[in-house]
């Protein structure tokens, strides 16, 4: 019997996830069977065409009608329809992945990081944060935990974009701090904070985040709202930085905008550890630069040998993939950890904790002062 | 009425042809409607296997029974094996496309070419460059074309591999001249130089190539098979490298090399014009490096955007795709003019084309002297 | 009648502007006249040697000798003695050349910046940030002066080393807060937080920097001695960030460290404005790369052309210059500033403005909050 | 008592030696002492400015006066002044050292390395092949040396500028046959020719180049004088490319050109050995990219380490150095033989063979086949 997955939301994570499924069995042949079974959203002719087109079976406008039906729920939808329809899904035992960032405030977080502890182990409820999968970032950790690096010292994040620079770009729900909760901050921010969780936030690496400066701006204050009959305030951050603490001493800067002119989606990670060093960008998502003890300078790795993570479904040596490869990988770890009612990662409880990271970023900026997380 | 597919081959190639295939209807809803309908091949539990993987309703051993039945026939097998059902194909009138280089000989491509052209306008032949799908490279015949280069002077082509370089690599049949026609100079050289002609061939830019000269060498002469069990000696080039002469003046050379130390599948292209330059490496498929008149360095795009070629069809700035979308793009291409009964290119006719120019190198390095190609 | 100068220090900095004073005369013709007068320092032998290497006429052991003497004194010693000299040279008329940072107190270099107020316009007191000399930052600030960048939202700046990440390596008077005032805070940040006010500092870009956050890390507490004998505290900083707020909104953050494995001098800047973003990095200092408004990508431009700033002094395009040139450019504007008794920028006054920003970095750091610095 | 170094030519070169020689004593300390005697020109005006502004004792207008009074002769003027005043100053035992190419045509080399072989070992004749000591260079023979790249299959090398490409811009003696025996493959495939030999020449690694195809453009045909009074004919090519075969069975692709777009003097060479790959490139030329055994890409060093070629005469890991550098270090070592009468590479006979290699290449391009070079 395949897995029946109901889905909530159509636009681009939609169409990104329901590919994702759709290339499993060819490449992945060991996953789970599945039905694209029902897909969720408001208006029942767009939602027609696309089912059509993203292969789903049925449609329903109405997530309370799904969620106890089908088996797995994936809940795509805007930052403020995270909580209500998860946290349903979970108590009536269905697995949930929902999109990031978990939700909009740290409580609602936290009532569904709540719902998925009480759901237990067997019903995964995963957050997604799928740049863990990609596989120059998983061999990173690979590095890292082989100590390759040694003692963490510095760990730096950027996620810049820049399709917020020019003043005419519309209003969106992602400028509204009811819907979206934050901006750059949580949209991408929350990916920059999971990736360092990750990478090293593991004990004998650099541990937790325990203490953040953050610092948020609005550049425009007000946008027209797409068919320019009117202006709409913005009340997210445009971009934000912050600087952190880890447990081990290690120090951490962070950085994401939508103001960043001419990078388009160009998230980078550096870790500089007492015995090498690494460097990361998603806009050059194969290649991974790596110094290792003994080295001078930077050897720059195409990961796309056999014996690299995830490769061995693809193609053969120097063959890149592409961005939405990192989604077949995440459905895979995601459906597989369904199918046998597994634990899986990131978690809930790992979306909570990148909010808890962004939150007190946030509060940082307001009060001025340095904030410790609790423990 | 979906087009029914006859597809002999199931490796590699296979695969990327499958998967390209199955991928049409959810990002390009204008492709023809097809079938995966028969997979080919000689042995028969393995191709049970291989289609139930990539999707075929049923396997067929003997590709006489399939030619005619099927709307349109891929031929992805070695290339001696390209000639014969190619041409069967097409006498019936069933499209073609054939993996590259065309034919392993000279003769065998005209041939080819031959069956292509008494078939018709109609009946489109393909021939697999599936490297003038690159976005980026459609870009770059984009800037060309509008003159944006000026006076072409200079190109230059390299193809590096290394998976030879190490002696005990095992023979195959890519190492011997009956079954490849060619070691490197085929397997490489035909992207090269059919990228070298889609680029710069058309008489306002740099015109037909004319004069060749040409160097061969096979670094290792004999080869133990993938068994061990006896040595076969390697009939074909290891490398090869190229001088050009163009139409216009322009100058040209060539490389490629199964022995190129750390390079897996790095193609480069780069032109210089009078007004501009441009380069591009496979490696790096998402970019291109441009100089334009007026410019002082090199401006690296990210070809990405929604009016990039091919990029609506896909995701969003700056998430970058992979080698296997240029097979989405081809056969998106190619099945279109099939639907629509139009000419389709790189036709045989390109095929050939690049073969001469091959040959011609070959015959260079044998008679140690520069070959006028026929005009 | 040349300038005679008289110069405190002969280390890897008394090296450098010997070298670039030995050279002006060959490139730049109308710099004035001097003479290397007068090589000061504590240990008579070692002096002499180094006197004689340099090209200095004589010795002194004690400044006070000297600073009435000379035409120009150039203060190179440790940061624990550019007050006195530079403030004794001063009260005297004689101008100064005093290295960076400008002393290793607050209070310090308030009292310098006073004594060059006092000694007037026409007696030339300049601090060494030798960056802004280099070409390419030079060219940085023509396009943002042209406001080629349009409104300024982002600055970055880094500068990595790792000279300390060994926790053998030994003890150094720049480990000693006594004598250095701060650790890679004062000795590679300050470089960093000039260049910032050099580049965006006026007020039609992004202003005077209003408020900071700042972060120091002392990875390895005590260090033998070079002699191996004892084991003295590390009292200053191995690593420092800090997040900046500008007058004008934009936002920047900032990292220097002696602990990033595998970098040895790597300085970068980067800026993002509404119509263009640039980046420099000092390991390729003839190169920056520039987008412009309309530009999809970075043009990487060697800055080596005739009308670059310079260059027409040194040798033809693509003739890359090297670290050290900076410093006959740096010495070429100073000299020629005694000379003519007209002030001379970078001035202590830069140096002061400088210092007020790390200290509010390290005033931060301290109390765990935000700064805002006196206006 | 200092070497009286007597040279003609005061242009490019000449600013170059002079400025290489200022600067030996601080650097290079145990260099010989020097003093720049006598300049020769044959504008006396011109000169007698050049020779104040390089620091030269005293001119001359004729050669002739010089050669037997100085210890050593630098030849650095055009290419058809080469051959007379270095036979003429090697038959009365001055050590010549002479720009490269060492002469127009083969039998003005033959003559010159045969008057350099009858002046004796203690007589050094050099040509001045100044890339052989950048210190990323000499860092490469070493690996070379050491075996680290393994057996040689592939040299690569390529020198790329653009100052022609302008079809207005001037007519100078380096277009013209007579006065420059050829154009770019000249003046530029000099370089990279000696660069090969120097690399890899050796019998242990690729040996000899034993055969050359050439191939040889002039792509603007005449062009306006200075003055625009009148055009003249390019009778040298605008650009070169060649294939080469090794004595090991290695495979070699050289290319210059005056009309790449964008490219100023874009110098770089690229090995492919069994057991790792190498790339320089002269407009990063602090920068080596090594790929070693075991290595799956290559790694940027910065060749500025203390214990690099020559790094320790300069400044701390880090510093860059500039082109003006190799000149230097080209200097002290041509120096040092002429000071201990000892021999010095590369040397008359070097220059002679890069000659032969280069005639080949005209003499293939003129036959239309490959030439094989006497052993």
């Amino acid at each position: 019997m395949p897995l029946e997955v109901g889905v909530l939301g159509y636009g681009f994570m939609g169409k990104a996830h329901a590919n994702a499924m759709a290339r499993l069995p060819m490449f992945f042949p060991d996953a789970p069977e599945i039905e694209r079974s029902v897909l969720i959203g408001r208006t029942e002719s767009a939602l027609s065409d696309a089912a059509d087109r993203l292969g789903f079976d049925s449609i329903a406008t109405d997530w309370r009608d799904v969620v106890d039906d089908v088996d797995v729920f994936y809940n795509l939808g805007p930052n403020h329809v995270h909580r209500e329809p998860s946290i349903a899904a979970l108590e009536v035992g269905t697995p949930v992945f929902c999109e990031k960032p978990l939700a909009p405030t740290l409580s609602d977080a936290e009532a569904m990081a709540e719902a998925a502890r009480e759901a237990g182990d067997d019903v995964p409820a995963g957050c997604a944060f799928n740049y863990r999968f990609v596989p120059a970032i998983q061999y990173a950790k690979r590095l890292l935990e082989a100590g390759e690096l040694g003692e963490i010292h510095h760990v730096r994040g950027r996620y810049l974009q820049d399709w917020l620079v020019d003043p005419e770009a519309p209003w969106s729900w992602r400028n509204d701090a009811e819907l979206a909760g934050s901006g750059a901050l949580g949209d991408l921010g929350s990916h920059t904070v999971d990736l360092m969780r990750f990478l090293v936030g593991s004990d004998d690496l650099a541990g937790e985040i325990e203490r953040v400066s953050g610092h948020l701006r609005t550049f425009v204050e007000e946008r027209r709202t797409e068919d320019g009959d009117e202006t709409r305030p913005v009340t997210v951050d445009d971009a934000y930085s912050a600087q952190l603490a880890f447990a081990n001493g290690a120090m951490g800067t962070l950085e994401g905008s939508r103001f960043a002119t001419g990078h388009k989606n160009d998230h980078t990670i550096e870790i500089h550890g007492s015995e090498g060093s690494l460097r990361f960008s998603l806009e050059r998502l194969n290649e991974l630069e790596v110094l290792r003890d003994g080295d001078r300078g930077y050897e720059t790795i195409l990961i796309t040998d056999e014996d690299d993570p995830y490769i061995d479904h693809w193609w053969p040596p120097g063959h890149v993939i592409g961005w939405e490869h990192l989604f077949v990988h995440e459905n895979y770890e995601f459906l597989s950890a369904v199918a046998e009612g597994t634990t899986y990662e990131p978690s809930f409880a790992d979306g909570l904790a990148a909010q808890r990271v962004l939150d007190a970023i946030e509060e940082s900026n307001d009060r001025g002062e340095w904030i410790t997380l609790e423990s």
